[in-house]
């Protein structure tokens, strides 16, 4: 793997490895970290002191800007080993692309694609041997940056931290999910920042999904708010409808993720011959799919879950039971 | 000021105190912290090791759940001296109510009042030195709590971290405020998390603060959104109008915050015999009112800023310039 940077990384290599105490036939999904993350800061205007170190604790004030108020924002990609073993990226110029989008909406500022790509190869390299071999599985890699001005006013902080690390991941959904309309709550809407990976898109999300939970579903199938009407996307997915032969997906309109997953697939699909249409899908739309039983699949796409079938929607009480045709699509194929 | 808990909080006094190195007569706002601070963990299903130390960094995992998907709650309220000197608290019981609402909003844990309470009644007692007796300032008391699982899948965490700290504060707006009503972004919306004060509503409103700054602005007029017609409050306040003699607040609709300030003023101009209205109010009829002669005031509440009359509200390109008549308010009166 070719590392090239003007940006020079500081290396401060771990001691031991903690690699030993990973069951590689059983890896749990975002809780065993790689042995090293990056990190650089962000002050006087410039990114500054890029340096790879040991996975660790690290030292915050209890007034730190990212943990009141937000301004934080993530990505989310995956390393794979090929035939020989060599550690590849699955398109991470995408994600670059999208970390400073986030960036930019999050009053946050952009990160130089050299810092980006070349801190991710690097501390992939460094941790090659963290890479699953096992199917279904790969690295996670997380790069986050957070706002650390020590200030309580409400103003977009001029100081900066942006990080990597990495986790060994297996399955996120182990079978195919239960998907609940949601009624009640909004993910997103125009104006607002739900295109972006930002954290406090996520934390309004997680008393829906914790209900959506203690009600027997796996996830929340998020509609646009007012009426309710039009799909947006689901927790952690963008969301595939194939319905009479062509295959259907929410465009990207400002309140949905423009995920890395979700344009692979619809280019993927396209070159087999599918027709795929990017427009406003209602959720009436697929509940009369069903009942003219038009509806082939249903699909979620992320990084993390790569594809996971809808094994039934919930909406207005009753239960749209996917028939799992999978024609068209396998885990395996877009992974 | 009489602390009674059944909660051993465990007190570890800062060595040194640094009040010496704050000017009291010149004291920013947000940036300088009082010696200690609180802290309290949440593991276990139970809230645990309640103590005050010294403030200072504390050390968190780059994997923390709030860093990443923003699952973190803040109040804000002051403390005042009286007239003999000690240390009075502004209506704690309202944010303690407030903050267990956002609790839940959130997927938290909800926070027993003893905690709350008395942790804030040990903590400004013991830093009592802190609190300035300059007009216009006060102890600004920030309780706030965070999601600590080290896991990065979506989910509610097991574990959080609440804590306390205090700095003395000055005025937030030294002078009359210039306002203008966002036409492009939303700050929240019905089903969404608006009501509560969670990090990611502040967050994705930095952008537009800073954009509005550029033109001159000091604040944001927030509007509901898809037709951005009805105003629903400004950034760090709720929002009052005084029009032909009678005062119109948006009514709290579960997208606005559930003031503190803004209760209080309401319940004092009521008691002055003053007409006070709950209700939707478009920007329309404020530009209708101001065309008309019958804008008598417009201003801001919170606790950051007490009041904050508007010098102007920009719309349309058109700038409302406030009469300023401050006929029924003054800072003074409600702080």
């Amino acid at each position: 793997m070719e590392v090239n940077t003007n940006f020079e990384i500081r290396i401060r290599k771990s001691e031991v490895s903690r690699i030993d105490s990973l069951d590689f036939n059983n890896i749990p999904f975002g809780k065993v970290f790689s042995d090293h993350m990056f990190s650089a800061d962000y002050y006087d205007g410039e990114w500054r002191d890029c340096e790879i170190l040991p996975f660790s604790k690290i030292s915050i004030s209890p007034s730190m800007t990212a943990l009141h108020y937000g301004q934080a924002i993530f990505e989310g990609m995956k390393a794979f080993k090929d035939m020989e073993g060599n550690p590849q990226l699955f398109r991470p110029e995408q994600n670059f692309t999208r970390f400073n989008n986030s960036a930019h909406r999050m009053a946050m500022p952009e990160l130089p694609e050299e810092i980006f790509i070349s801190a991710i190869k690097e501390i992939v390299s460094l941790d090659r041997d963290w890479i699953p071999s096992q199917p279904n599985c790969a690295l996670y890699i997380r790069p986050f940056m957070f706002a650390t001005d020590e200030f309580i006013g409400i103003k977009p902080s001029d100081n900066f931290k942006f990080m990597i690390f990495t986790c060994p991941v297996g399955i996120y959904y182990p079978k195919p999910v239960k998907i609940l309309v949601s009624e009640q709550y909004v993910r997103a809407f125009p104006g607002g920042a739900g295109f972006a990976k930002a954290a406090g898109n996520y934390g309004a999300t997680l008393l829906p999904i914790k209900e959506a939970r203690t009600d027997g579903y796996d996830q929340i199938l998020w509609m646009e708010g007012g009426k309710f009407k039009f799909i947006q996307e689901s927790g952690t997915m963008n969301a595939f409808f194939m319905i009479d032969d062509v295959l259907i997906t929410p465009e990207l309109d400002g309140t949905i993720l423009d995920g890395v997953t979700r344009n692979s697939v619809i280019q993927l699909m396209k070159d087999k011959g599918v027709t795929v249409e990017e427009r406003p899908i209602s959720i009436d739309e697929v509940v009369d799919a069903y009942h003219t039983r038009k509806l082939q699949d249903a699909f979620g796409t992320g990084t993390a879950v790569t594809i996971a079938h809808f094994e039934s929607i919930g909406y207005k009480g009753e239960e749209i039971m996917l028939p799992h045709c999978h024609r068209f699509l396998s885990r395996n194929q877009v992974q």
